[in-house]
């Protein structure tokens, strides 16, 4: 029996990480979660899954619930995440929460000799390098569950480390993929939202229209694998049935493909080294496929995935600042404060603006990271839409 | 440094290894080989590589050669490949012999202890059973070097046995992927030796077109991997660039890519678990090859294939017979003897023809096998061309 706690039940991986654990009751127990504010799915998974310690987003859900679930224990905020995250029984973390809210948790969980099912990009964005000299040191497993990372990682499974000569992260290229530069002036939000392979949340969705997404994903896998930037590259691949590639010292490539079902990846950090059938897997026959495309990326049309390699090779804080910039600029666009393409400007703009002289400690980093949110929040106040 | 013996150097596969051999010659020597009748070819090897043993196809090569290197060992015929096999100083025997003379020193030099780098698909065709028996119990790796074997190999590496679902085979279609049944009536050998991807001996180009080159690498793969034959399939993916997959319990496949060059499979076949560069590496590009396509194998079209899978599940000395009398239908056709369509139809009657009541050994697989080629010769012979 493997006990897992799950860090944003609720949400999209949530959802499917709740699929997965349903499917084998023998194998795993969800024995802590949290969600924010999805009191009524929230109550409904407390129901499912029994679990015996939940986080909340506020005091008031809290109340609502410790009334109906008197037995249960309840944390509120960073402490309800991290209450779940470290939690005696605990395993395996499963941190499908989105944002920066995930590194505290995470790093708790690390502390104290938890694996980490790791959905949360941001954790590795901020704080690759300690996030992964902590699981080194507490010989904690750092399992990826994001679709990309997952293929590469079980391409790299058997494979010496000096085999490798690069990552090939494949990249959907979003929902505005086959619009210009110039069409995305007046795109709007409910384009935005529809990715054409898979269904996401919102800001992930927006995300992968930027390339924001993917640039993450270039840093999360520079910290994952411990892999140069100039040895990671994107292909653009439409189909999103290759989930990435590694190409090996010798010429040969490893591709992981198949259906876009993020239980597969999941599960995979879950029963790793082991396998399981998927339960209803999704039917997938390549020869109904029939064709599978690769063009290069285009980083004139996609400047943010540009603008990842240029703050991930300058590390320390920097891929905060575009972090947490992108968190507050889509997040503006969802709410219909800022046009699409002022998303990009405001991050270029934060990470302009950062300038970074000596070397930064993780508190620092957390610090910078509320004080980009802050000044983009104020440049959009006093901006709005341009 | 890693000492071979070369079985069958002047032909396709014994060039590319040539190449792979002379790339790093500070980790590889060929410390014995082998060839047939190209003695001009033979002689320029032994000045290039200076082998200590050499086996040779007749006496009278052996007599000359005698003369001009009277300092290197001779043998002759089954005795030659043998003497190359289990020469003392040899680390890994590569097979790149075709035909069933290559099981003999195969199974020679496992008695002995030497690793195999298998290029030569009769060996397992014939005599997988005895083959993967003898190598266990002699502590001896089979490395595939066949490019689709290598490729399940590479992607098998790290993977628990029990993950498999399914080896999936891709095959180009070979020369007349786009002809119909009916087209094939009046195809000629220049033609049928026109492959679209590959560059290969003459019998091989035309195994592929016939796809008894897949039914072959089927039968293969079954013993190499010890996959059932319901767990393989093949599909038809004309570009040649994924060299084959594997399907996983969880619904991942695994793809093995690269340019067609044999020099990989074969390299990795001699530096496994290591990687090393191909030296002048043919470029090789996803996004400038663009597409890839599969599509489902046709067995009505290609019936070979077909009875593939029909003689593998026989068992016994099934897929002796189907290799031995397509070896002569195969060769028929090339020497002008019979039409194309005719060694699907003498490999059909030989397998037709051939009973099997009780258990065989494999020196009873070894006289089917002659047998087989006697009585197909002589149906060739008393009916020509129909």
């Amino acid at each position: 029996m493997k006990n897992i706690a799950l860090l944003g039940a609720t949400g999209s991986i949530g959802t499917n990480t709740v699929d997965v654990v349903m499917a084998y009751p023998e194998l795993f127990k969800i024995v802590s979660l949290t969600f924010h504010s999805n009191s009524e799915k929230g109550a409904e998974l407390i129901e499912r899954l029994k679990p015996r310690y939940v986080g909340v987003g506020s005091e008031k859900i809290k109340a609502e619930l410790t009334d109906r679930f008197p037995d249960i224990e309840f944390g509120v905020g960073a402490e309800g995440l991290v209450g779940a995250a470290i939690y005696e029984a605990v395993d395996v973390v499963l941190t499908a929460i989105t944002g920066s809210v995930g590194l505290l948790p995470t790093m708790a969980a690390i502390e104290v000799g938890k694996d980490i099912a790791l959905a949360n990009k941001e954790t590795l964005v901020m704080a690759g390098k300690w996030v992964m000299e902590a699981a080194e040191k507490n010989n904690v497993n750092i399992l990826p569950v994001d679709s990309e990372h997952s293929a590469i990682f079980q391409c790299l499974e058997g494979q010496k480390v000096d085999n490798l000569k690069e990552l090939v992260i494949t990249a959907s290229g979003g929902s505005f993929r086959d619009l210009t530069r110039d069409e995305l002036k007046t795109v709007t939000l409910e384009q935005a939202l529809n990715h054409p392979n898979w269904s996401m949340g919102k800001k992930i969705t927006i995300d992968s229209s930027t390339m924001m997404n993917k640039g993450l994903e270039v840093i999360e896998a520079h910290w994952l694998f411990g892999t140069d930037y100039d040895k990671i590259k994107v292909v653009l691949h439409k189909e999103s049935i290759v989930h990435s590639m590694i190409a090996l010292k010798d010429g040969a490539y490893l591709a992981q493909m198949g259906p876009s079902d993020m239980r597969e990846p999941i599960q995979y950090a879950l029963t790793y080294p082991d396998r399981l059938p998927i339960k209803n897997e999704l039917a997938f026959d390549l020869t109904q496929i029939g064709q599978l495309n690769f063009e290069p990326m285009d980083f004139n049309r996609f400047p943010m995935l540009d603008l990842a390699f240029t703050v991930g090779k300058k590390g320390g804080a920097y891929p905060t600042v575009y972090n947490a910039a992108n968190e507050i600029a889509a997040t503006s666009f969802i709410d219909g404060k800022i046009s699409y393409l002022q998303i990009e400007q405001f991050v270029q703009r934060a990470v302009d603006h950062y300038q970074e002289t000596t070397e930064v400690t993780l508190s620092e980093v957390i610090e910078i990271d509320k004080q980009t949110r802050t000044i983009v929040e104020r440049w959009i106040k006093e901006e709005g839409r341009l």
